[in-house]
């Protein structure tokens, strides 16, 4: 299938370099089309894999992931166009992280609102499924990497959408426990605990860890 | 050992009654030495239990655990009394959840402050560590209920206050799984992943659910 990646940072590579991997037609979008970092993530990630705009790794894209930071997203989104997303499963992946005032980062948005509502607020059209944000990159392509049970959030307000989510995330990427929490408002919870997973991380010192939950 | 209780609600009662079982000395305060349901968990809990004011329950603990409403907290705390919370641990239970606004809850304080930091600021000679705040009341005091390994987080500024703390969920409540976050800023975190519980209440359709940090 063609799909297209948007953001060019870790979580990005990671997932277009799965993607193409396990044998889809990835474009990874990014501001310039002549991204440095695009361009080698492709230079690696083989055949499968070409690089553009925003605009035009949403148009090729039947599926996209929003793999931007927090604070880009809208921003990309809107170079993206509206007209590329509609009716496309959007998977968001990004959270309203705020580094620029030190250690530890808040949200730019949370409690009453989510990065996750605002991007389907903006694109009504589009089937935004807010997924995977709660673990590492290299996580979110290989859950396996972790022992154990673990489990994976996933909230959007289409159900034919959430099921292709669904199927992306276990039969695609590995993932077991895949908990529905209900419509878009849930991004708020999703996204909330990341405060937690940036403390946690400093306290073991490594981003290869998860929540399960134990029930 | 005396231990003061603030709270009547399902949190104080809990606790309280598990306190009593264990063999120490427990006073449950209330705004009102008269409280009904202080009164019917003090009959309840046995020879150990007693109730009193706010202040008594403070001024009768060498360890205090603040079972409060998040919205009720500082106020309860106002109420114990500066002096009686002087040099003590504070195990401080409460989340700062709004449900006045109706369903899902929202946070009275997120993100750049929480709840166990304002109580921190309010009572600087009191020892706060903020713990047990992310599952329901039974599994406090019992987290064998749920089978497997699953996790509880503590923080607070005080070393030894922290270790007494870890003792008491450990020995005590039988945790094993005891995350030690850091300083009480770190209560941001998991007052934060409030909103996700209330989300995976409402998603199970039971609150007998915890979060394991796989690692």
């Amino acid at each position: 299938m063609e799909i297209g990646v948007l953001g060019t940072g870790a979580v990005g590579a990671a997932i277009g370099a799965k993607l193409a991997q396990l044998g889809h037609q990835v474009k990874m979008g990014s501001r310039d089309a002549g991204n440095v970092k695009a361009t080698a993530w492709a230079a690696q990630a083989g055949a499968n894999a070409s690089v553009g705009t925003f605009s035009d790794a949403a148009a090729f894209g039947k599926i996209l992931f929003n793999c931007t930071s927090g604070q880009g997203a809208l921003s990309a989104l809107n170079l993206a166009g509206s007209a590329n997303l509609k009716g496309k499963l959007l998977i968001d992946v990004s959270n309203p992280l705020d580094f620029s005032k030190g250690m530890p980062p808040t949200l730019t948005v949370c409690n009453t609102d989510s990065l996750g509502e605002q991007i389907q607020r903006s694109y009504p059209e589009a089937k935004v499924v807010k997924t995977l944000n709660t673990v590492n990159a290299f996580l979110m392509v290989e859950p396996s990497k972790l022992a154990g049970d673990h489990s994976m959030f996933l909230c959007g307000n289409d159900e034919g959408a959430k099921g292709q989510a669904r199927e992306i995330l276990t039969s695609w990427f590995g993932w077991k426990d895949v908990i529905d929490l209900g419509d878009i408002t849930n991004a708020r919870g999703t996204e909330m605990i990341l405060p937690l997973w940036v403390r946690l991380y400093g306290h073991f010192k490594s981003p290869n860890f998860n929540f399960q939950i134990v029930r």
